[in-house]
């Protein structure tokens, strides 16, 4: 099928691009002895984790048991979630899932990590449990060195489980690359501090679990770090792209729309809104825009209603045409994908593969 | 089944509240003459519009044809889209939909016309199509009387469709009360100059459609309207009631999530982030927090990640536990429904039926 014939707005991913980004990352991978576990929030889908799985990833990472599962049955046979459980339910049903996958989890309270041993235990699986560390971003993770230890002992004792290493997210480096900077050397004290109390009390750290998109080509720089949990690189968005930490060339996925309405003086409506995009904010600069036109950087896609996205075209000198479609890069790749329970792999101007986003709306 | 046996984060929807919505509007409607036709962008559940219908609501409005489709697959035999089709591919799909359900639309441009009469047409269909008039949001439609008018006779003219009437949609009255008074006088100026010229050339303007919640209950003050079409009325959500428009206590929908950690001080984590509740902000306040949580008015639900919803509570009297449950009434009821496939119809703390949101995330 030919682009063109894509109903709108659909949501595309050039297939290029994708396979670019995704054998670059391993080839990071391979050459650092850094180890890559994708984290899959992004593309929801089993066929782009098995991409990055052939391509040398040691594993999967997920938010949410109800995205494992989906995993799980897609045969992605090693998940960590970096997540806490604290419900039972929650946590039979993520151990339910140690029928089909190596199964790991990180927790920063002794709660959870109980709660999930007990679940673990009843199926006679030894769950490994890293503690959460918080080195900055301020939203989940044990505060210091004293906690990290204190909870790597009390999880090291519990039946069913043990203790599997410190794991972080530095979701504060999702900022201008130079702010992202500025914190390195305290996510690395951070990590250094607990590292070292935990060691010196004798526990074995195996696993020290970092990363995110942003920084990923430079986990060199980071402490101790053994794996990263990427999600975003295989298809980056405009938030990587301001901040300094990809190029719009190696964007994968865009949204096609068309042009609905030009009633409005200076302005463009497309037929894709928050319900298309997302309403997710651009988090690496002003703040301003839901996107970048591809045909056209100097319209200004200044709005969004649930089914309209609004661009402002005073500044541009192209022309617009009701019907005609444009390729819009969305702020939030992760976001927009979510909103999608199709997305059509493209190459050049061909459709060559339709998938079901398939792991979208787990939330539980 | 007891709510409390419900995975977290589930949408519930109290029934109680629920039919109380619907019967109100459907009195307010019978009392005043002013026909309703609900907006399904809301709920996407064709067994609420059923609802509606069954209250005496005249038929439904959508935004896609993709919406229409599904409803007009569960029954609903009286659709309106309140949104312009330009392209020959999507008028036919909407056209396909006369076989089981009387249709209509709005446009605000002569080419989009053309391109839905001429699908119309083939199918010896005759569309009613109506202009859509800018009442001062800036999104969409003409701009003005003499642009109205030009494009109602051209409408006319058209082989499978005639002149249906006028639509506005005044989406700039989701603000504050008071600002959306001021308003009210210059939507009715728009209204008026637009049905003298259109009447006054000859025209018949069989409907005038506006509408939607925030002002649906003082629907006579607007001039010349014979229907309205608001969506959120049946749920009502944070928008509406910081708006000056719902009470909390109408607020029929709202999200239940687990406190999942607590590492942080003066903070709790939830287990629903934007993938729960959506990223879209406060509308009619300080653009502050991303729902209310019922109960603790004065936590401030500051922030979001995909999966994590961040509660600020230094200014908190309340003792947070780690795996407690939370009622989070959301900004936006609209966005927060289309992030799930599945809502919970609640008696108490029963769960009578499970809904699923069946014309999801269908933007096309």
């Amino acid at each position: 099928m030919h682009i063109s014939e894509l109903d709108t707005p659909s949501v595309v991913v050039d297939l290029d691009v994708l396979e670019r980004n995704i054998a670059r990352m391993a080839a990071y991978s391979a050459k650092t002895g850094i180890k890559l576990r994708p984290h899959i929030k992004t593309h929801k889908t089993p066929e782009i984790a098995k991409m990055q799985i052939a391509s040398g990833a040691i594993g999967i990472a997920a938010a949410k048991p109800g995205e494992a599962a989906i995993m799980a049955a897609a045969g992605l046979d090693d998940i960590f979630i970096a997540y806490p459980i604290v419900a039972a339910q929650k946590a039979e049903h993520f151990l339910s899932l140690s029928d089909a996958a190596r199964l790991s989890i990180s927790v920063d309270s002794i709660e959870a990590a109980e709660c999930l041993a007990k679940a673990s235990d009843a199926r006679g699986y030894d769950l490994p449990i890293l503690v959460e560390l918080d080195v900055g971003f301020g939203r989940c993770g044990v505060q210091n060195a004293p906690a990290a230890l204190a909870l790597a002992q009390q999880i090291d004792k519990l039946q069913g489980a043990h203790f599997g290493g410190l794991m972080y997210y530095p979701g504060h480096m999702m900022v201008p690359v130079e702010r992202a900077n500025a914190f390195l050397p305290h996510v690395n004290a951070a990590v250094e501090s607990a590292y070292e109390a935990i060691t010196g009390a004798g526990l074995e750290v195996r696993v020290v679990s970092g990363g995110s998109t942003p920084m990923a080509y430079r986990s060199e720089e980071f402490s101790h770090l053994t794996e990263i949990r990427p999600g975003m690189y295989p298809l980056n968005d405009r938030n990587l792209v301001v901040g300094g930490f990809a190029t719009l060339e190696e964007c994968a996925l865009s949204v096609i729309a068309t042009v609905v309405s030009n009633a409005v003086p200076h302005r463009v409506i497309l037929d894709g809104g928050s319900k298309t995009f997302s309403s997710d904010r651009l988090l690496t600069g002003d703040h301003i825009g839901h996107g970048v036109v591809v045909q056209d950087p100097d319209a200004i896609f200044y709005g969004l209603s649930e089914e309209h996205g609004h661009l402002d075209i005073t500044s541009s000198t192209r022309t617009y045409k009701l019907g005609e479609r444009l390729r819009i890069v969305p702020n939030h790749v992760c976001a927009t994908i979510n909103m999608h329970d199709t997305i059509y792999g493209v190459r050049g101007d061909q459709v060559e593969t339709v998938w079901n986003v398939a792991a979208r709306g787990r939330v539980q």
